[in-house]
């Protein structure tokens, strides 16, 4: 993967470089929260997307960091108010901002890199741009809510659970690229391609992140396994799993995980049963297929550096162990 | 005041419609936050502000109700997540939508009308729209974090109280008279004008309520009296109580304020002592003065009978009781 390793290197500074920028030009009031979460790393999946995109289409001298930043701006708010929901006490291994800062001063900064993203869209001057972000900041809250509603839910199906992942993860994957491609100006058709390349590339990560709380250790993601079943959230993994029971044992289990009663040898042993069975596995090769049609999508992109590399991040987000 | 009168009768219903048939529209799952916060009535003055800022100056038949609505989905939305900091009970005389709904929905619905306010502001085509609310929305919600790091600070002065009053308020009646300038399109002197009638109405509208604070019964107001002085907020009526104590019972009082030692005898006197000294007239009168340069600021919109109802609202906002 040496292109995309190369793009990182080139790219990843600037990046970083434009979040701490706009980040001291916050009010000092708000900057130690909006700092501690956006600069405490991340992989910048979301503005790299952009660049991309915009970049494999053609963008003639327009500016695309701006934009690309404002989706990490975006995610980052997304993961403060989301911190607050889970009660997650760290986030890219260090504590969570609620817990240091407090949850009022969270919730608050969240609200301003909302609008920091959405300022940063507007100065372009392109009201598509504007419409797609709040689409997807609509998007992904709503699908937030829907995860909680099914919170210890056992009879949920994996239709309603691919719903909510698409609505909390796939539409602001698919708003990353779309933008690029918006800044393109190579007209609907490239753009439906992009939109279509981000969203199931979205689906494909999620699925594998879902995987990966059954299967990954707390020592490389920095989450303890079994985060999701803990906070009783009905994942793939956990669907499959359900669904490989007996019929008493799956009526005990669900119980037990819909009253918040699993004990602590239970969450051991069902994480164990997860991965021996391969239900973590299983989860990964559906996220297979939604890469195959995140590639399919880009075959229409033009023949270039980018695309090559815009391929070799659906191979990481399908590789990855953290 | 019959023009105003008469606009209400007109208007609201319309703006209330409005209201509804986008929160209907809003996926199922947020509708009861949403409807809770939005259909509980309220005064509806900032997307009021939008409608007369615009047909004043005149608008060649653009559709102005969603823009004017927009603003009403941001105060909404600020209302959702300042009630979760204030761990305020009642809202506009009804239980809170976090205390119905629980917290983590209603940080999320907030996130879903913040958006939903940019979408319909980028509906215009006009980034200029979306610049201004996403100014408003980062000002609004850094004054919140400005008066959370004020509260129990009994040092505060007058300067930094004015400065959380005008972020967390006035910036957003600002910005809805400056949408209704944008859409009028008639120019930067007439936008800076409409800017500058909104914002002095804004800081008229938030220290009347500070003064409503001590002075109006929980009967009209539905809430409680001396809420700020619970929540430790150090607002202009509070400010002129500390300042007239002779030092000893001003570090006995002052202290006790920052401690959150106040006693329910304590607070008694103090709302007694601010108004039996006028400190609630005496914070009123300095909304008058904000209210005249409002007043001035009107002077260059064209006569008409908008323009007459602008300057009935500014009378309203200062004669108000609850």
């Amino acid at each position: 993967m040496t292109d995309f390793a190369s793009y990182l290197e080139l790219d990843l500074p600037r990046i970083n470089e434009f979040l701490e920028r706009e980040t001291e030009r916050l009010d000092p009031v708000v900057q130690p929260v909006t700092r501690h979460v956006l600069l405490a790393g991340g992989k910048r999946l979301r503005p790299l997307l952009t660049l991309l995109t915009a970049r494999s289409l053609g963008t003639s001298g327009i500016d695309i960091l701006p934009m690309a930043c404002a989706l990490e701006f975006l995610h980052s708010a997304t993961l403060l108010h989301d911190d607050i929901l889970d009660g997650a006490r760290l986030r890219r291994g260090q504590e969570a901002a609620h817990i240091v800062f407090g949850r009022t001063e969270t919730i608050l900064a969240g609200d301003v890199l909302l609008a920091l993203a959405n300022r940063l869209a507007a100065e372009y001057g392109l009201s598509r741009l504007t419409f797609a972000l709040a689409d997807a900041i609509m998007r992904t809250a709503t699908g937030e809510v829907r995860e909680i509603a099914g919170i210890r839910n056992a009879g949920m199906d994996i239709e309603e659970y691919l719903r909510i992942i698409t609505d909390k993860t796939a539409y602001l994957f698919q708003c990353g690229c779309q933008c690029g491609a918006i800044l393109s100006g190579r007209g609907e058709d490239m753009e439906r391609a992009a939109k279509d390349f981000g969203f199931n590339l979205g689906v494909a990560f999620q699925l594998v992140d879902d995987a990966l709380d059954y299967s990954a250790g707390s020592d490389v993601s920095g989450k303890p396994l079994g985060g999701d079943l803990r906070e009783g959230k009905l994942t793939l993994p956990l669907i499959f799993y359900f669904q490989d029971l007996g019929s008493g044992e799956r009526r005990v289990m669900a119980e037990k995980f819909e009253r918040d009663e699993l004990t602590e040898e239970d969450i051991r042993t069902v994480i164990t049963q997860v991965r021996e069975k391969g239900f973590a596995e299983k989860t990964r090769a559906a996220a297979v297929k939604y890469a195959e049609r995140a590639g399919s999508a880009l075959d229409v992109f033009p023949d270039g550096e980018e695309k090559a590399v815009l391929g070799q991040i659906l191979e990481y987000v399908l590789a990855r162990k953290k």
